[in-house]
């Protein structure tokens, strides 16, 4: 089959690989819809995480099942599916607290590279979702986006509490902060204020429910929240960035009390002790656990009432997955979408 | 009136100061019945925090009214009263979220100094709460400890969600990390494993409910935890030291999906971005909203259910608060009570 390599920072090929084959009889093997690259593909692509040698990239994907390991029960070939970017056996105790993405059985989606024609999903009881029926193609983005995008953004809405009454910001304009901001309007919140200041990116924020853009940034961003709820701070900041800026930004912004979710993957963040001890703010988050909330959000986007595909901007063949890349690093595309 | 000063670091002294007098009509003054050293007045004393020149100590207070502003309302000269560390309106949204101790009019009363025969509340009628009748002596104890360190055990444990079927590991043996122990107990946690490696503390640890205790520290103590918990981590951790070393091992010791409450002020501590991300942990703490707690402490205290006052096991006269410093110092005394 053909799937996408980074053999070194900026240097993505599509290739042949071996095509994946039952090796557990909790895996599945799926045929892709559809795949995608994500904000944290750019990282080991920019050479910042480091790694060796060739690596298969990854790790969103959506599609049909192909076979299935003979103690599969909850899935079976021919059936449309979404799984996390987290492989988890939905049954241990932290899963049934709802963090499957910490499952003690957990296994990296990414370590098998889902940018690929097919792909081998360990435990598929416990990842896998299928749709109730084949869906329409033009559902397949939406459907795609739960896989982790989506995922990641409503986690970053649940962990800071956004919610009925709430005024929610959002740090971070990519596809995850901008899917936050549809999930906290989707959770009740009474005011959702985007920090954004790239045009495209704050139009599709007001479509996904922002209510008002903030274009400052770092400590003048945090002033103007303040400046915009009494002095006081939002309620729920929500952190889709990863970066020191960025979640000084988020914790700044937050008042008193309230809650930082965040989901940017931290890069040489260090939290200052004493600064957030004073604060007074709840910290909540990490790898978004997908796998909660893909039955609410898979039926979501069945009935129409989201359409979380929009942040597919840039839509590619599988095998143009390096001009997909460098729309991304470029900031061209806020999110890539290959067919397979 | 005679009260402490501290002149340098290690130089406590008891001399005449001036008699408090009201200020704002919204303050009252007190007669101290009772007051105490602090954990967290060790740090100044050590010439940790710095200070400029001589300083007044002292948060922690109760006593009898002695006159009130002509604003105040909810006391009357001759009552009973305990009132929070920070005077707090009581009335802004941050007090109505339950932070009084961010109130955006709060004010230290360590900067009015406790330690002393007499103190000047402000905002009395959002920080001062009164006793049903006079208490008798052998209650003003436990009365006392509501004022901080109770208050903060108890924010400490709350933070944290201990509660029903919880597992609750507390860091720190001082008197915050013992009646965060209590808190758990009362707030229906199942197992309470206390971190304490000092004879006397761990059976005041029992006292109060812990079921467990656990002598390693750092990453053994964590390691021991989980040791003790199928391998995950307890739900519910308490952080009552706060250094770099006490607040990585309450996170060690936490499970994916559960929560460290912090409530010792932190010092030069840095939490690391990454591995935060990865644990999955809540955090949430800072300076306690005591006075969000004060209604139920003190009758709770009341009706005899819980005894916190047994954290003093010094008492001395006012005028030897030096000896009382110097036996926290060194650890002879958990907690040392001042008789003015």
């Amino acid at each position: 089959m053909r799937g996408t390599v980074l053999h070194a920072p900026g240097d993505i090929r599509v290739e042949d690989r071996p095509d994946p084959k039952i090796v557990e009889p909790t895996d599945a093997i799926i045929r892709l819809s559809a795949t995608c690259i994500c904000g944290s593909d750019l990282w080991p692509y920019r050479g910042i995480d480091g790694s060796d040698g060739p690596a298969p990239m990854g790790h969103e994907y959506c599609g049909i099942v192909e076979e299935v390991g003979s103690d599969v029960t909850t899935v079976r070939p021919g059936q449309f599916v979404v799984g996390s970017f987290f492989a988890s056996d939905n049954t241990c105790e932290i899963c049934r607290a709802g963090y499957q993405s910490s499952c003690v059985h957990r296994e990296p989606v990414g370590a098998i590279g889902t940018q690929a024609e097919y792909a081998r999903i360990p435990l598929a009881d416990g990842t896998l979702v299928a749709t109730p029926e084949m869906p329409p193609q033009d559902m397949v983005p939406d459907l795609l986006s739960a896989s982790d995008v989506l995922g990641t953004g409503w986690f970053g809405a649940e962990a800071a509490e956004a919610g009925s009454g709430k005024t929610v910001a959002v740090v971070g304009d990519g596809a995850v902060g901008l899917l936050a901001v549809l999930a906290a309007r989707q959770l009740g919140a009474e005011r959702i204020i985007a920090m954004s200041r790239h045009e495209p990116r704050q139009r599709l924020a007001e479509e996904f429910g922002a209510t008002e853009i903030v274009t400052e940034r770092g400590d003048e961003g945090a002033q103007r929240i303040k400046e915009l709820t009494d002095g006081l701070g939002a309620h729920s900041v929500v952190e889709a960035v990863g970066t020191q800026e960025s979640m000084m930004q988020a914790i700044r912004s937050t008042r008193a009390g309230g809650h930082v979710g965040f989901v940017g993957v931290l890069h040489g963040v260090e939290i200052p002790g004493q600064e957030f001890f004073f604060s007074h703010v709840h910290l909540h988050g990490g790898p978004a656990p997908v796998r909660r909330f893909l039955p609410e959000l898979i039926d979501l986007i069945w009935n129409r009432e989201i359409e979380p595909g929009k942040v597919f901007d840039l839509t590619l063949p599988l095998e143009e997955a390096a001009e997909g890349y460098r729309a991304m690093d470029e900031r061209r595309a806020i999110k890539t979408l290959l067919r397979p």
